[in-house]
C-alpha cells in the first residue's frame, strides 16, 4: 500500500539480492526506519521483539529466517536448529508454524549445496502467495462494504477494527484491513474508528499510520469506547485479523477481539474475521482450550514507549515502583460471535461446514 | 483508607479551618502532592481538570465550592453564579447536581450573612453522608465476597474492578472497591484484577495504587484483558462503580464497563455496581438514550502522563502527528446485564421494582 503515494510491502529482498530488509515496526508511527536482516539470529530477534508482526508476516519472516541460516550453514542439523529456533519465537500465530513447514518440506529432500538458492525460491514464493492471498480477501471483503454503502445510499460506512491487520502485519494488503483498502480504491466512502489496542499500541502507531498514509479517513480511540459507538449506531461493520482459526471458526486474535464482538452481536452489528487460509489450524476444534495464549513481559504493560516534547522517543513509567502486571496477548472469539470469514476464497460461514466447503481438500485431513 | 498504616481522605477542610484541601489525583502515583483551595474557581478547576475525580467526590467538592464562593460573595447573584459554574464542569455524574441542590435548598433561605457558616456545615454533612453511605456499601457488599470465598473453600477471590471507584472516587472506602477493602479488613483472600482504565489509567495510576497502599494483592491488566480472563475461570466476581444510575437500574460508568458486562454474562460471573443512592436519577429510565455522555479532548487519547527514567513526569505523544481521535468518557450498561446494585441500604436487583423496593420514598417522586 501507499506511504505518501509511493507503494511499499512490509518486507522484502535487499538491492544486494542476498539480504532481507523490513521495517522497524517498533519505531512506528514516529520513526520510518528499515533494518537488515543477515543471519538466523536477525530474524528470529525481529520476530519475538516485534519489529515484524502480524500472522502472515510472521510466517514469511520465518520463510527468509530460514534461507538466512542456510546462508550461514546449509546441513540437516543447522536446518533443524533453525526450525525449532523460529518456531520458539511466538506462541499463538500458527502461520509460523506453516511457513516452516513449508519450507522444511521443501528442502530436507535436497542436496545441502542446493538449498540456499530453493529456500530463497520457497520464501518468495510464500511472500507472492501471501500478498494475493490478501488482495482476494480484500477483493471479497469490499463487497460487504459495498453493500452496506448502498444500504446507507452511498453514506459513508462506519468499520471498527482492532490491531493491526494491515499491509503491516502482512506482506502487502492486509487482512482486516484489505477490504477497506479495496472498497477506498474502488470509490465507497469509508470512514474507520482504530481501537489503538493496548499494550503495543498497534492500532494507534500501526494501523491509524497505514490507513492515513494512504488516505483513508480514520479516528483513534481506546479499546474502551467500541461498545459505545455500537450502542450509538456509530459502527456500520467490525473486521479483524486472525492468528490462529480453528476447524470449527473460532477466532484467536490480539488481545481484546472478544470483546468487541459480544458488543457487536449485542447491537446486531456484523462482526467479520479476515483470514488468509494459513492462518487456519485444522488440528484443533476449541479455540478457548486449545490454542496456547502468548504471555509477554509485564513491561509492555506499565511502561509506553512515544514522542517527547523534544522529538525524541522515550519510555515513561504509568505506574507505582513494584507494580504488578500481566500481559496476555491474544484472546479467543468464539465463533458463534464471528458473522464470517473473509478469505482468499471467499466469504464463509464461521463453522466447520463453511470452511470446508471453501477448502474441501480439507476433508481428507 | 491507609496509606503506609496511615489513615487518609481524598478532601478535607485545611488546619486553618477555612480552605479546603485535596489531593492533586491528576499525579499520583507518582507524586503525593495535597493542593488548597481557597475560591470557586479553584474548585471548579480541580473538577473540570480531574484533579478530583469520581461521582461522589465530585459532587462533596461541588459543595465545597459553593462554601468557597459564599466566603468570596455571599449574595444570592454569587450564589446562583456558582451554582452554574460547578454544575457545567462535568455533564455526566449526577451526585454534582445532587449535592448543589442540596445546597441551593440549605443557603437560598437564608439571610447572606449566615451563609458561609451553613454552607460549610451543609458540606461537612453531605461528606459524612457520603462516608458513611460507602462504609455501608462495604459492608453489604463485603458479604457477597464472603459467600463467594466460602463457596470456594476459602480460596482466594479474584475480583476485576474498572476504572477507579476507591476512597479516592468518594470521600473514603470508595463504591466498588468498598466491599474488597471491607472483606479484606475481615481476614478474607480477596486479589483484584485491576483495568488500567484508558484513557486517563484510573485503573493504574490510582485503583492499583489505592489497594497496594492498604496492602491489597493486585494485579494490572491491559483493559482489552477482562474477558480472556473470564473465559479461563479467573475472575470469581465484577464491581464497578457508577456516575448515573436510572431509575430502572442502567448504570453509566466509565467507558468500557459495558464491554466487561457482556463478557460477565457470556461467562456467567457475575456482575455488580456499587453506588450510594447520590447517584441516581431518579427522573430518567432509559440509560443509553437519555444519560449525557462526556466528550472530552481527543489528546487524553493521543498523549499520555508517566515517569522518566530521570523519575522527571513527562507527556508523550503515542500517534503521528496531526492523529484525529475521539474520546467519549462514558458509557451505559443495562441494567439486564447488572447481577445487582450494592447500595448503602444492601444490595438490590438492577430494576426500578429493586430501587424502589429499598427507596420507597421515591415513589412519591
Amino acid at each position: 500500500m501507499n506511504i505518501n503515494g509511493i507503494a511499499h510491502r512490509s518486507i522484502w529482498l535487499s538491492k544486494n539480492g542476498i539480504d532481507v530488509e523490513i521495517i522497524d515496526q517498533t519505531l512506528l508511527p514516529h520513526r520510518y526506519e528499515v533494518v537488515k536482516l543477515t543471519c538466523l539470529e536477525d530474524a528470529s530477534k525481529a520476530i519475538a521483539n516485534m519489529q515484524v508482526r502480524g500472522a502472515p508476516l510472521i510466517g514469511v519472516t520465518a520463510a527468509y529466517g530460514i534461507y538466512l541460516a542456510m546462508r550461514e550453514e546449509a546441513s540437516v542439523d543447522f536446518l533443524n536448529h533453525a526450525y525449532e529456533q523460529l518456531l520458539s519465537t511466538r506462541p499463538t500465530a500458527v502461520n509460523l508454524k506453516w511457513a516452516l513447514d513449508k519450507m522444511m518440506s521443501g528442502l530436507l529432500r535436497l542436496d545441502a549445496k542446493l538449498r540456499v538458492e530453493e529456500s530463497l525460491m520457497i520464501a518468495e514464493s510464500l511472500s507472492i502467495e501471501e500478498t494475493v492471498n490478501c488482495k482476494n480477501i480484500g477483493l471479497h471483503g469490499a463487497g460487504l462494504i459495498k453493500d452496506i454503502a448502498d444500504a446507507k445510499n452511498g453514506e459513508t460506512v462506519n468499520i471498527l477494527t482492532h490491531c493491526n491487520a494491515g499491509w503491516l502485519a502482512t506482506v502487502d494488503w492486509g487482512t482486516a484491513l484489505a477490504p477497506i483498502y479495496a472498497a477506498f480504491d474502488a470509490g465507497t466512502s469509508v470512514h474507520v474508528w482504530v481501537d489503538e489496542t493496548r499494550p503495543r499500541n498497534q492500532g494507534a502507531s500501526l494501523t491509524a499510520w497505514e490507513l492515513s498514509s494512504h488516505g483513508i479517513e480514520n479516528t483513534l480511540i481506546v479499546d474502551n469506547a467500541g461498545g459505545h459507538l455500537m450502542q450509538h449506531g456509530m459502527v456500520d461493520l467490525c473486521i479483524v485479523g486472525s492468528d490462529r482459526t480453528t476447524a470449527t471458526g473460532d477466532v484467536c486474535n490480539k488481545i481484546g477481539t472478544y470483546l468487541k464482538a459480544l458488543a457487536a452481536l449485542d447491537n446486531n452489528i456484523p462482526f467479520y474475521v479476515a483470514l488468509p487460509s494459513s492462518t487456519i489450524d485444522w488440528t484443533i476444534r476449541d479455540g478457548v482450550s486449545q490454542i496456547p495464549i502468548e504471555q509477554r513481559d509485564p513491561k509492555e504493560v506499565t511502561d509506553i514507549l512515544g514522542l517527547d516534547d523534544e522529538g525524541m522517543l522515550r519510555s515513561i513509567s504509568l505506574v507505582a515502583q513494584g507494580q504488578v502486571a500481566s500481559n496476555y496477548g491474544f484472546d479467543v472469539t468464539p465463533s458463534r460471535l464471528v458473522s464470517g470469514l473473509i478469505t482468499e476464497r471467499g466469504v464463509c460461514m464461521a463453522s466447520e461446514e463453511g470452511l470446508l466447503d471453501f477448502y474441501p481438500e480439507k476433508k481428507l485431513v
